[in-house]
């Protein structure tokens, strides 16, 4: 038995391997190729593709995992095997089952048809004509629903693609847990407006590019961002990427007018890049399937707390006034910490997600989850989803787009069929704030603690011990109640929010 | 027959496009990979190797091959063919034999020995300790004999290592270039140091390294460095590499107190790069084996020429001087343009090659194929390498070295077995001048037409239409006498050093 799982795990680790390869291939071309390389950096992106595709498909591995007691009705196989082997089957046989269900045609339709329909959206974006897009959105609606079939007929298709972000979630507990969520945000974002708005003309004073990356070079070292492990580059779009266990890249983007974009991004990013480096469940489990994250959504609750939760902390900037004053120059010349933290903490309604503050952010996502999750069951027609957003958004923000481009043509998530992958960033914050409310029971002080580099520290010792370490060995469920003794509720978000915003807002 | 050689170029940009893939691997780690990614990028990179090894080394390769009538007596293969589809299947033909020649275990071994020598030679030269060193070298020397003994029993071993940087040169061949290239050079060194010596005082000047990455940046700008197509990076030692047809990687280093030797690096690596991305002898033979260099001492004249004729030239200099002071802010504050040319081509004899001057250059080279050669055909044990290196140093350049470090262990290539590798160096420097006076013949007032960008246009079209393009359709031989309607001949050279250093040094 330990035979075979030890030749399970090679088998896995070399898929690994290729996929770190084509993650090289891929931050390259979004940091520093040059324009032109961009055709034959596709064909090697899709070479690698094809071979982790294979590696993945391996009958050996099939073989193994049989062998082993894992089946699709019982992942984990073996009962008499250690739980961290038997978590490391489930995983495995999860990936192992998705990946052998779906034939290579409909595998390479998806492709295919995700990079015109990738294409269509940028172009419809930009010219906002949804009519243009709906063809390439139906196609990528069909060719999901197919992918679904296959994987689990007898599940609702939108429960197989949640499946892929937050394991073990469904349509109906996602809608449960939003459902509470929704009335707690609209009752808070009634009482924000009822107050006098913030000023936050000074974090749109110019800043040079240069003062930016300083700045954020300066606060990736406050967190620990691990130097001989990991470096920050330039790119369109910010994004976190492994290229090895030890090597991760994250990357921001500079706008001069908008200094708090790239540092908060920094932010964000480096709390994916952190969880990345610490998932070492055990020596023998490094750099396989189990060395991952435990959802998208755990993910994403490592980015936001560190972006949010420390990051837009009047404690984290009140220590480090002076030294973010020095850093930026002329650009905060004058200002006072208290104004600065009212101001990266204004809440507006707005039209566009990634723009949005941490109060109506979750308005967005639930917007954007029952528009999709309709659409997935047949409940709404994507010719009708232009009309959906609109009322919806001025349903839950109050405000309406005046065109698609600002409405629901502003994600490139649909284009590529992530049906599914919304919920994660709201389900991010749930779980940040739930593990902070878990934290303070360990760390005294935990939120004046942010104020020091040694109290930071602790935070990610904390995160490393019980978060990322642990890896994919536990279901999203199963984390969240270990380190949090109970369910994932939006109960400690609100109760968040509630105490920061009535600070920021006086009431 | 049409349609086995597409089979063969479909085959051959497959095993290309693996070989591209590991290049990316190559180039993000000596530019921008955090220390630590080294281990898993080392297996990352050892399964491309692996990749690219099995996709070389397909029977169908050989099949193809033999039914186009290609055999390693006749690796043309059929006469009814056109030239270029003949020039393909040889450089196919050569490609597969020598890889399907030797036995996986040696290529394994060797790969193990030279990183172990590697390292070996990397910790010698820190200590000056050649004894140490030794056995490592003496292992590489009996594994590259038997790789000889695998490719071509009834050769010389230094003849088949010489073709596999200058296909077609034995050491005999050389042995008769290099003859004449020292007597004139001895001769020539002898002149100059007759003369008072140069004060290159003002290239000391402390330059900080933004100015430098400016100044090169603007110089590549001027040689049509083409940006959608390129790039340049800073890395520990300059190089050029290639990702893919239309993406070539060029790198520099930058020392404060010597800016000039990262200018002409950027030239040097530019004089590469724009070979490789001119190499296209027809549509369907691009990203195929066809697409390479005629030769190293070809890649080299290409290098040589951009950096040392066009890049150290008064011309150049002459019409660029306010542009170059600007760019360099006090550095070169009252300096004149005829010192900082005479500064850049003093001629001294050192110890150390990469830092040798124009002239002093060929004699190391002459020093290294000398003992090379007696090593590899056992004319010169290894233990007596040291010694036979400071004699030979004494007798050509009239200084000696006070330890082996800038002695016989200076350079890295003989710790990877790169035996037959040095003389590509200088047979590129023969191979510039030669071009150089093909090229008088087409451009009119050649040598001043460098002063402006569009005479460096014309010199890069004629390089492209006349070098270039031919790719590795002509062996070097063919391609020179193609080219200058001569054999290669020291000749051209010597009188190009002559007359530029009769300038600088007034004889």
């Amino acid at each position: 038995m330990h035979e075979k799982l030890e030749r399970l795990r090679s088998l896995d680790r070399e898929r690994n391997l290729v996929a770190r390869i084509g993650a090289v291939l891929g931050w390259d071309q979004e940091t520093f190729m040059p324009p032109a390389g961009v055709a034959e950096r596709a064909e090697q992106l899709a070479m690698i593709e094809g071979l982790a595709h294979e590696k993945g498909t391996l009958p050996e591995i099939g073989e193994l995992l049989a062998a082993l007691g894992s089946t699709d009705a019982n992942p984990p196989g073996d009962p008499s095997l250690p739980p961290m082997d038997r978590a490391y089957l489930r995983v495995v046989r999860r990936g192992y089952s998705r990946a052998v269900k779906i034939p290579k045609a409909l595998v390479e339709e998806l492709a295919r048809a995700g990079s015109l329909a990738q294409a269509a959206w940028a172009e419809a974006r930009q010219k906002s004509d949804f009519k243009a897009f709906a063809p390439h959105l139906s196609k990528m609606l069909e060719l999901r629903l197919k992918v679904a079939a296959c994987i689990d007929p007898a599940k609702k298709p939108y429960d197989v693609f949640l499946d892929d972000f937050e394991p073990g979630s469904t349509e109906e507990s996602i809608a449960k847990v939003f459902g509470e969520l929704r009335t707690e945000l609209v009752a808070l974002l009634g009482k924000i407006r009822s107050r006098p708005q913030v000023d936050d003309a000074l974090i749109h004073r110019h800043c040079p590019e240069a003062a930016q990356v300083a700045l954020s070079e300066w606060v990736l070292d406050e967190l620990a961002f691990p130097r001989d492990r990991a470096r920050l580059d330039k790119s369109a779009h910010p994004f976190t990427t492994t290229l090895g266990a030890d090597d991760v890249r994250i990357t921001s983007r500079y706008h001069e007018d908008f200094f708090v974009s790239s540092l908060f991004s920094a932010m964000h990013e480096c709390g994916h890049a952190l969880y990345e480096l610490g998932m070492a469940p055990a020596p023998e489990y490094a750099r396989t399937s189990l060395a991952d994250s435990a959802s998208f959504g755990v993910h994403e609750s490592q980015s936001r707390m560190w972006e949010n939760v420390v990051g837009r902390s009047e404690a984290f900037w009140k220590s480090r006034w002076p030294k973010l004053q020095a850093t930026l120059g002329d650009t905060l010349r004058g200002a006072g910490v208290e104004d600065f933290v009212r101001a990266i903490n204004k809440v507006e309604p707005s039209l566009i997600r990634v723009e949005a503050d941490e109060v109506t952010y979750g308005l967005h996502i639930i917007l954007r989850f029952e528009i999709e999750s309709a659409l997935v069951s047949g409940r709404l027609k994507v010719e009708d989803v232009p009309a959906a957003w609109n009322a919806k958004c001025r349903e839950l923000l109050g405000v309406e787009p005046a065109n698609d481009a600002e409405g629901c043509l502003q994600d490139v998530h649909w284009s590529f069929g992530g049906f599914g992958y919304f919920p994660s960033y709201s389900l991010g914050n749930l779980y940040a704030a739930q593990f902070w409310e878990a934290m303070r029971k360990d760390i005294p002080g935990l939120d004046a603690s942010v104020s020091t580099k040694a109290g930071l520290e602790a935070i990610l010792a904390w995160l490393r011990r019980n978060i990322h370490s642990k890896a994919a060995t536990l279901l999203p469920d199963e984390l969240v109640k270990s380190v949090t003794g109970e369910e994932l509720s939006p109960r400690h978000f609100v109760k968040y929010l509630r105490e920061k915003y009535g600070r920021v807002y006086g009431f």
